[in-house]
């Protein structure tokens, strides 16, 4: 089973927070990037690896805006182009390192592996809460020696809950409620519902929100491939009822936000981010969140990277056996494909940027 | 070097203490196998491996003597049917992961990897000291990255003990003493014979049967390809004879097993006891020979991990020489080789069990 | 881009001290080498496989000058010839491993991998300051995990020194000075030079020569395909001129001595040794240098193991860009691929040894 990635698409390489004035070397689907701000704050992403003997930029010093290799001291500036060679003035006319777009939004850095001629800036996915002033955010990174679509079955089969993640978000009833399935083509978002009423509250909403009782629990999941996956979570005692006006006001809401990066062919960076409209000033509901998302988070990447090993071991040609649940991410598994499939030959943008 | 199994054979898969109400996780011969037992005592082996997803089962639970999958809850009987799924009432009908016959005897857990249709337990070799009550056993199971082939060959020429086993086992003499082969072909079983006249005592049976002088030293061999190894070993204070009714009790007796149970191409769980018949309620007796066939069983892992080394980075064809003491080793490598050819075609068996 | 070896040469395998009545096992371009010293002081390589079945003869023990094999007792003599095996007394007539060339000369041991008929210790190069009397020398070896080509490349291009090794022996200067490179196809050198007038003076050279301004500073290499390097390098207060007479004797010299020896396609053994004419007696002085050149030589290994990493996982065909700077490391790639080439077509030279 080989995994191909869908290069002319927007990846979250990181959190803004992570760009600086020192250097990150990230490597997204299978390409090795330096990323860092200029001085005024711009993020720029350059190919990590210098035209003369291959060095990793990362591993070199900024001078100003520009990048100076800790080999040889071959300078870049931040469009790719080498400004300075040792020991000659001039300076070879290719000596030049791919630049690649970078947009910075809802508090992560996007960037665009395949041609920059169709990266179009309009067409990333929102996850508007993360840097709202209207949202409490918490969030984090996790490596996953796992190749990425065992993240995204993983996350748009939430039945798992009930059985990795019991004594967290899983209960019996999250397993036990069907789920409905559907797919925008348009739009390329594969959406998955499940609602559950007068339902045992897990632990992750009753100590963050302080129900006491049974709830309402709504899971409505958006999946934009290849990266953003969004969780529209809703848990509320039972019988707060959605008002005729939309007026939800009285349930509580977290906005669940993951970002599915390809590193290499088996293993992935798993951003997450957990936002939620209530207890919004309370630091000891932040800490509880954030201990538990990444207590969870933990959870999964345990069993995919045991996944990945069996995956690895496993003989060509293996079937496996999918049922109701997998609608979801059978669907994401054919969009993506479709993705790859497109490559170069995807459509112009209206804007092109970088 | 290609290693191969021989699939349609008994194998060890585990001591029977090993297998209780907790999943254990084994593979054998390549195949990923999950150990239990059900209420009533009886040992289940099944494939580890989810058909849903591919999770492994031994990372699972029991739920009374069904396992149910650890990550969306598939729930499997102990023939392997699976009886639950998640979000729906319909099992699909291919929902089954493999069953394996299993036996426990001897105080092993013996488990057959081929064709179920040709699976006799009347075939299992017997090692009847093990769980007998006339004799005492220690035993330990050391895992070893190296192919079980080097383990064999390790086994039948008893010469190395001089080289790797001096100060335990091992004296000059058992080099120095020329060996005596036999195959039986009918039964499948290689002997190899060494027996020493007038020795030193290793301090391995110095130590345990307070022999303070001299010692007619017998090595027995037997070896059941692929898995069972039996060396029937003697000593005497030189000049006891065994009486012409064959009545040998003025010796010490000591029953020698070895189970080479292939785990992978080049790893090997490399089980391992030691009955005796005398000094049997002394605990430092038990507790001396536990802890020196330990140490020398780790001294052989040590050396056949190098070799293995040797040999993944040798050249192709590379030719080994052999000489008389490898001729039990040969013997063996040729039926074990047989044994790989014979495959499918094994001749039906009176009885079939799992 | 695969790594080949040029078998028809010599190659420092150890130092002198390195090799004694212990044995010593060490990879040398591929091949398992063990080397000892028999009883009266000769270096001895004999190839680290036992014929009978492939035990490292590393792992074993000597018998006067005879390697006894540790795990069957096969014995060797110092010519690799079988003298004994375990259980019989006929010697089969194959039972011999390779002997290899070996000479001991300027501190080093070096070998000869390729075609013994063709090995003449006359065209070793040297290195006389590391065994003289007249010179004080402080020496090591590091493991690289690299490929050894990568060292080539940065020893012969020494603008390096600026960017990787600042604070030690690199300033601004030695980056931004122009080379001169030459050929000699003739005798097999390539000679690249810097000489740095009215430059700082590094803290290397600072502190064991006293010197306290700005100096003259020479750099002259010396490289002779495939092992040995050679840095002439002067350090002199500004002003202090090489006598019309050639007398330099109011100049520090140092001679820097690399053997660079391939252990596998992707590691290597890198010998350094740093030899000096001045402060000859003083301990501080040896202690500084050695600790000073160990960091350096620990920067470029840090910096080259990396480099392997980016080269591993490289695309196929990628090209590097070369600049001025590189005419002496290309010079040695070339010099390197026609020995490669040549292999076992080399001229039968004058004096063969062994």
């Amino acid at each position: 089973m080989k995994t191909d990635f869908a290069r002319n698409q927007w990846y979250v390489a990181a959190y803004g927070t992570e760009v600086s004035r020192s250097l990150l070397g990230r490597t997204i689907c299978g390409e090795a990037i330096v990323f860092y701000r200029s001085a005024n704050g711009e993020p720029v992403a350059l190919a990590d690896r210098c035209v003369h003997r291959q060095y990793r930029l990362s591993a070199s010093a900024l001078d100003g805006d520009n990048l100076v290799c800790g080999y040889h001291g071959f300078t870049y500036d931040t469009t790719g182009s080498c400004v300075q060679v040792p020991g000659q003035r001039r300076i070879p006319r290719t000596a030049r390192v791919k630049r690649y777009p970078v947009v910075e939004q809802d508090s992560f850095i996007w960037v665009w592996i395949g041609d920059e001629a169709v990266a179009d800036p309009q067409t990333i996915p929102r996850a508007p809460w993360l840097a709202s002033d209207e949202w409490t955010t918490v969030c984090g990174m996790e490596p996953l020696a796992a190749r990425y679509g065992l993240l995204i079955d993983n996350l748009l089969d939430l039945s798992h809950e009930t059985y990795l993640h019991g004594g967290y978000i899983g209960t019996p009833e999250v397993a036990e409620t069907p789920i409905t399935t559907e797919v925008d083509e348009d739009h390329g978002i594969v959406f998955v519902s499940r609602h559950m009423d007068d339902v045992a509250c897990p632990p992750f909403y009753a100590k963050s929100t302080g129900i006491e009782g049974r709830i309402d629990r709504w899971q409505d999941i958006e999946y934009h491939p290849p990266c953003l996956y969004l969780l529209h979570s809703r848990v509320a005692p039972v019988g707060v009822q959605l008002g005729s006006d939309g007026d939800d006001s009285r349930a509580f809401h977290v906005e669940v936000v993951y970002a599915i990066t390809p590193e290499t062919q088996t293993s992935t960076h798993d951003f997450w981010a957990v936002a939620r409209d209530f207890a919004r000033d309370d630091q000891g509901v932040s800490d509880f969140l954030a201990e538990s998302n990444r207590t969870v988070v933990l959870q999964d990447v345990a069993a995919l990277n045991l996944l990945e090993t069996v995956i690895a071991a496993e003989p060509a040609g293996y079937q496996e056996l999918s049922i109701n649940i997998d609608t979801g991410g059978l669907a994401a598994r054919r969009m993506l494909a479709d993705q790859i499939a497109a490559g170069d030959s995807a459509r112009l943008p209206a804007t092109v940027t970088g």
